[in-house]
């Protein structure tokens, strides 16, 4: 098999895996179910689902069937985080991945619900995976440590209270750092600890997805710039607005980090070991240089 | 030490514990870890709590320091549901326990992203109980369920989308039974869990607790249409409003079948182990009374 049918398989299985597992609910509510599905089923990357399987693959392919429960539970809580981003209070946004947002198509109750729902039902599909108790609980820690308090929510809290004011480089790094950074990171640990890799191995797919994230977010506001330059008069993705790394560094400064920081990623990808680093690079080599 | 002291050595030792153990979110976010505590802070009867702790002081006193983490979980989780069935879309409430709802005070964007905080770091604090990674497992299995998309969840969206419609007696149990009484069940399962009891106490338990939470509602919509009907002009409780077991059942009804509840939760309370039974009387035999 090759390695693009084999990234593609993986994707595929994940995807199947979804479209046969979206929450159910039937009960005489008259939508309640099809909302609980609509973004879930509205696609995307499945970036962080695919983190989990790509270390579980280079390890222990036989595993992958029980684990895409918990990269499951990995994409709830993304699509949860994304429904709460949209509503009128924050973002107030009327489209995501092409379709209606949640409180456009349904209404706000709807949407503050199904994300409740999904980052409740997160932890109850890693809690019924097929795996030891002991794996589980370390998913579990690692899940709403990463993608609470401490990590996705203080990002998203700081993002929308300084949304009109000047952060300094390091605020701003720690803000997407916790915002985004951090659940990707945990996607990859969350492999590494299916896979019992010891805590050294853990930490260091966990630290590269620290750079990862940050990374994609300095991409992101460079495409931003470019964009917007070169599509003057339109309007522009709002990432591109005050408190981006290209307004605090300049173009070509967001660029030199950015290089710097895929430079970074690809010295420590070198440094797994062969299945692992063949299998991270399958997935990400085309991200890291995106930029460029 | 006589009974009461017994209940309210326990109702303090959990608040001390909770008052020790509020979220911390130590950033350069100007209120956001204020925020966090505020509802925690604001007091309430710690039912949930409380009723987890009964059990396990039935059966394991020496568990209950490693128990109040647990607690702490099902009132972190049960303090998120209030923060969000405040929000403007759905309640619109102003007040709290006497204490400004957590959009009045600060504003929406964090009453809803401290509901998300509080819903993941439930299942951060169970995960990190001094108790085994099996009964862990358990605890989230049945916190995950019961407080998710087929339990709380779907009764607050229920409860919502026909909040002007009216509901037939067998929809109006559905509703109750998932949005209030599933908790409540939960909390006292989970207590058995952490005792390790056998199956058959843990589903007795629980569906002890649905009944329960049953009645507390239709005490809770006796109580109200009383109180409206001795204070009319006054404002009276929402609750008291078109979906309510006294509109369908006629308030003499709706004491016939408060009646019969009560009379039911006693019988099964008298089928408990002995210091089970005593523990449970302790902190609900109040209750189970009221609406005489």
């Amino acid at each position: 098999m090759d390695k693009n049918n084999s990234m593609q398989n993986l994707a595929k299985s994940f995807e199947d895996y979804l479209f046969h597992n979206l929450p159910k609910s039937k009960t005489f509510h008259p939508y309640f179910e099809d909302a609980l599905a609509h973004m879930l089923k509205a696609g995307g990357k499945r970036f962080r689902p695919m983190l989990l399987l790509s270390v579980v693959k280079s390890n222990k392919s036989l595993l992958i069937p029980n684990t895409l429960c918990v990269a499951l539970g990995l994409e709830f809580l993304h699509t949860y985080s994304l429904i709460h981003d949209d509503l009128p209070a924050m973002d107030n946004a009327d489209l995501r991945r092409g379709f209606q947002t949640l409180h456009k198509k349904y209404d706000e109750v709807t949407a503050i619900l199904v994300g409740d729902a999904l980052n409740t039902e997160a932890f109850n599909l890693v809690a019924n995976a097929s795996l030891s108790n002991d794996i589980k609980i370390d998913l579990i820690k690692c899940l709403s440590s990463n993608g609470g308090i401490d990590g996705m929510i203080i990002g998203q809290a700081i993002d929308c209270f300084f949304e009109n004011q000047k952060l300094e480089l390091n605020q701003l790094e720690f803000l997407h750092i916790h915002k985004t950074a951090k659940l990707i990171a945990a996607s990859l640990k969350m492999g590494a600890i299916i896979c019992e890799y010891d805590l050294q191995t853990q930490e260091k797919l966990y630290n590269f997805g620290i750079d990862l994230g940050l990374l994609f977010q300095i991409q992101d506001d460079i495409i931003d710039e470019i964009c917007s330059s070169e599509e003057a008069g339109k309007t522009t993705q709002n990432d591109g607005a005050k408190n981006s790394f290209v307004n605090l560094l300049g173009l070509e400064g967001a660029k030199k980090s950015a290089d710097e920081l895929s430079l970074k990623c690809i010295k420590t990808l070198n440094t797994f070991d062969f299945n692992l680093k063949e299998s991270l690079e399958e997935l990400l080599l085309e991200y890291i240089n995106r930029h460029k």
